[in-house]
């Protein structure tokens, strides 16, 4: 599948490389490309392009940008290279000003929901913003049970090639229903970076499952 | 140990229940003590009371009422009956206004601190909001290990006490910090109550575990 990253911090080239190692064919974009040069050259299977470009290559997308610079992202990688399209939002709304991690929005919006309102036409997908980077393609990796994603969004269909893509790499997906569910998903981000900062940042590797009986 | 419970609907009747079994004394707080005769009878170790009955007899307060009932049970339990003890608080913040539940509050403020605010003089710990009543002393029916309860709270030696009884019954503890982390926690009720009603409440019987690697 063709795979378009938005976003190619720490997040973003993970998702990228792991992608590709996937066999999907991938295109991150960013302001410069030429920074990328190293990370290309690195990972066969991955290009850079600027965000307009991996947007008009990507039949789906994987938004993947810190919070305050995902607008201005959106808005460079054009509506028009959007439409239609699955659009994994990974953001969370992180506001570090209050000297520990907190929410910059939540209760009766979300991230999901402001992303879903920028590009209206978009297939937005809210999902793996609650885990690290190097978990999100790889759940397998942790032990005691495959462990769950929990995702919302407007569209079945989108949320089905997500799924699908998540289910692959070993994931329970747990799909708890429209766009604004992620007002109670991405405090689960909140959770995880809070057990991660309690621990002065030497837990990293947790992720959550659902257990029944 | 002497535990009052407040609120004496199902939750509250549950958790009586289920601490007499464990060996703890009793009282149930609630408008109408009468109301309880049948309940009481057929549970030894559990008295009813009104809310300040049960409220002086506890060592421990668990705190067990519908949000909207939660000012008034607390007011008439008394502050001075409160000050100075362990009060969980078990509640949600929920409306079902909008034909679906969601959170009455959240993001900048929560149940949890809006308890604490009320009694500033109890130590309030968040616990034991995010599972159904009959799995809240009773975590071992899950399967795949033991499942993580988070809890938040001011005050050290309260989350220790509490942190006790529910590592004695089979939770992993998880604590988040202070009693803002309430903010975080409650919007996982809506994730296990939005999970079961999307199964048209078939699955009652989910909590959250962390895992690791």
């Amino acid at each position: 599948m063709r795979m378009g990253v938005i976003g190619s911090g720490m997040v973003g080239q993970r998702l990228a490389a792991d992608l590709a190692r996937l066999g999907h064919e991938v295109v991150v974009g960013t302001r410069d490309p030429g920074k990328l040069e190293g990370f290309v050259a690195e990972h066969p299977g991955v290009r850079a392009a600027t965000n307009a470009g991996a947007a008009a290559f990507g039949e789906m997308i994987l938004l993947a940008t810190r919070w305050e610079g995902t607008r201005e992202a959106l808005d460079l990688a054009g509506e028009e290279n959007l439409n239609g399209k699955t659009l994994v939002d990974i953001t969370n709304p992180l506001d570090f000003s209050g000297g520990r991690p907190a929410l910059a929005l939540g209760w009766n919006t979300s991230a999901g929901e402001q992303v879903q309102g920028w590009i209206p036409g978009a297939r937005v997908v809210k999902a793996l913003n609650i885990v690290t980077a190097d978990a999100m393609l790889n759940p397998r990796t942790f032990v005691g049970g495959e462990p769950d994603m929990f995702i919302a969004g407007n569209d079945a269909a989108a949320k089905g090639e997500v799924t699908r893509l998540l289910e692959g790499v070993g994931w329970g997906v747990v799909d708890l229903g429209d766009i604004t569910m992620s007002r109670y998903i991405e405090p689960l981000a909140l959770i995880w970076i809070t057990h991660a900062a309690n621990s002065g940042w030497t837990k990293r590797d947790h992720a959550f499952k659902l257990l029944n009986r």
